[in-house]
């Protein structure tokens, strides 16, 4: 799909901050995070959605949400380096479901015990000020999981 | 174990109206819907959440997650008989991530054009008046999907 964002960013000639890959899927921190270390799993195979993803990538995706989440419960990403004390994966598939870019993906969202004030506000702002700090905290954390490649 | 409502719920000891069985993986309507045919999918084998829950079950619980994707988005769910316009899949995975029953399980939300309100509406209601009927919507919807066992 050469309109398609998130397939530039696979192939690398559009920029992203990665922080995950495997043979079917590619992570990047989200450009407008709910909360630091937002991250975003892709398929490298093209699907709009859920109605055309291959049922094999969706099954990789909810793999390596798995390893992310996993990953964001160890990396330190508060101010108090604390990790994530729970994580969402959210997939909104359609516009009635809030989907924006409709190259499928899996949102893997942290979470921290108190936050729910911190996420209404973060409902509008949605900015990390320093997203390559950022990206090598959780790159690190998910090698701790997968090990080096 | 013994205390989870939801391992009852799949050996049958606790009442549910079930939509979905394969192998892995039970679906059942969710007894607080935050809009109608709202649906959790369970794997078969216990666990608390993402950090014991055995991969292939919660890639199991994907595959499964789209095909009641599917389905929702052919049942006539409105009180128009509209399908659902698009399809929310979520795990909530720890209380800080607003996990509240200890079994791994995926969300699976329709969505209609146009519904913000009656969403945030169903945030407090999240009531079916008839989900019996739903309940039987929602499994034949299935049936179409994967076909008769």
């Amino acid at each position: 799909m050469t309109d398609c964002v998130f397939c530039k960013i696979i192939d690398g000639s559009a920029p992203a901050r990665k922080v995950y890959e495997d043979d079917s899927v590619v992570g990047f921190l989200d450009i407008r995070p709910m909360s630091r270390g937002h991250t975003l799993l892709v398929p490298r195979i093209h699907s709009s959605g859920l109605g055309d993803l291959v049922p094999d990538d969706g099954a990789a995706l909810m793999r390596a949400g798995q390893v992310v989440a996993a990953a964001l419960r160890t990396a330190p990403l508060t101010r108090d380096d604390e990790p994530a004390d729970g994580v969402n994966l959210v997939v909104n598939d359609g516009k009635a479901a809030f989907q924006t870019v409709f190259h499928t993906h899996l949102h893997v969202i942290p979470r921290h015990r108190g936050d729910k004030l911190r996420m209404a506000r973060s409902l509008l702002v949605r900015r990390d000020k320093n997203p390559d700090a950022t990206a090598a905290t959780v790159r690190a954390a998910v090698l701790e999981q997968i090990g080096p490649a």
